[in-house]
């Protein structure tokens, strides 16, 4: 998916919500019987209409083993042929030597046909560069998290006083450009958005922390929208599991629905 | 496995190496069709008389889809069952948000029951703490790396001259013990791992490079051997590729047990 193709469904839906699938069987409805594929599809099914892009994060299906994988697999397969509008982002935190780099690359951009992957970037260059030869594919690399140990490194500044995530922005554009790469930076964050914003100002970034982890949709809104939108903001826990009963799918529709409209107002 | 099991481990069968199972299909014999199962269990039988432990990397697998990662299961059972001396480390590269870190601690300790897994550490505390409470278990934690993308971001300095790579050692060093926590410590760093053996006397360290990419072992071992050896060497594709034809298990028990051989001489 290109960023005009992006741009073209966020302003079409009037929306930027990305659908986290990250499915907890403790927290589906017993009538599941712990079927992530099943939930999946319902979920999908409920929220496509108000969301433009759904995001697995492997770390839920890889804890169920084999079976885990293959209903990630399926999930992605069921999105590509349901729902050929959605982008779809592997949450997967990959990131490793080159060769490797290479194998998650093939394994994601062409067995998979996902749009984007998420990646670490402590290892560097050419621990990203790999992921990066891909048509209409994106590279969304980790710059600032929401959760509490962001601080312990993100947070460390050089002898000019530059934190560590500003050096992960400023390098790693250079490594790709606003039409293969996106950034993760957490909602909670609040005015370091706006710090992004100015040193990426072109690039589209994946805003997670909205709803269950308290971050303020129209804060993240206020610092870093650019004149294309620019965010893809991201609920999982919020909206999936709004209800852990059978009326679970019902929920997340409504949840969504209730985001999608506050984004048609934010895209003005 | 515990502190005291690895290091007897070490002290009877001389050797402080770790195989690297990354089998790349490209450079297996035509014979195997592909066969990663196959291929490992011939590398592990092969090489075991002088390995402490084995390493498979999880994107080798992936990169194959559920049967992949269907492979990796069988693997690590296979050693479980043939081999309980070994230790088996699930590189991983994993770290996220707490309950992401928690899913995978329970993907890899409980339902898989490695003794060890590689994690990132960008994402801070709370993304490799929920990983330290299992009895017996290990979390190895990425420091510093062999790959000139470690330059990027490792060699980072604040304004007293400290890389990040040393923020993380002495930062992570508080969340764990060395008897639950190791680090990654690249070969081709030559003199740092001394830098990395004064911040971290105690704690065992996972070294990649020695052999393919080019690091030495006595210099490894020069720098960074402690009184309870400290170290862990791995070698993957110099062992487990060192033939593309249907002698590779051959050639690779011939390439381990060399290693071994100098390994029981560095443990004097």
């Amino acid at each position: 998916m290109t960023r005009d193709q992006l741009y073209a469904n966020m302003l079409r839906k009037r929306s930027f919500l990305c659908v986290g699938l990250d499915p907890d069987p403790s927290k589906m409805p017993a009538s599941l019987g712990g079927d992530l594929l099943s939930f999946n599809k319902a979920i999908i099914d409920a929220t496509a209409d108000y969301a433009i892009a759904f995001k697995p994060n492997l770390a839920f299906y890889e804890a169920q083993g084999p079976a885990g994988y293959e209903a990630f697999e399926q999930t992605v397969r069921y999105l590509r042929q349901h729902y050929p509008d959605q982008m779809i982002i592997a949450d997967a935190m990959r990131g490793d030597l080159g060769n490797t780099s290479k194998a998650y690359a093939r394994s994601f951009f062409e067995t998979l046909d996902v749009d984007a992957l998420t990646v670490a970037p402590y290892m560097g260059e050419d621990s990203v560069t790999p992921f990066l030869g891909y048509e209409g594919k994106w590279v969304i690399v980790l710059a600032l998290t929401s959760n509490k140990g962001s601080m312990d490194f993100q947070m460390l500044r050089d002898s000019e006083g530059t934190p560590l995530y500003e050096h992960v922005l400023r390098k790693a554009a250079q490594w790709g450009t606003a039409d293969n790469m996106m950034f993760v930076a957490g909602a909670t964050r609040g005015q370091m958005l706006q710090d992004v914003r100015r040193i990426v100002p072109d690039h589209f970034l994946l805003v997670p922390g909205v709803g269950a982890q308290g971050g303020s949709l129209d804060e993240v809104a206020h610092y870093a929208m650019n004149a294309q939108c620019g965010i893809i903001v991201n609920s999982s826990r919020g909206i999936i599991h709004a209800s852990s009963g059978d009326d679970f799918a019902q929920m997340a529709r409504a949840k969504a629905a209730a985001m999608q409209a506050q984004m048609a107002q934010l895209l003005g």
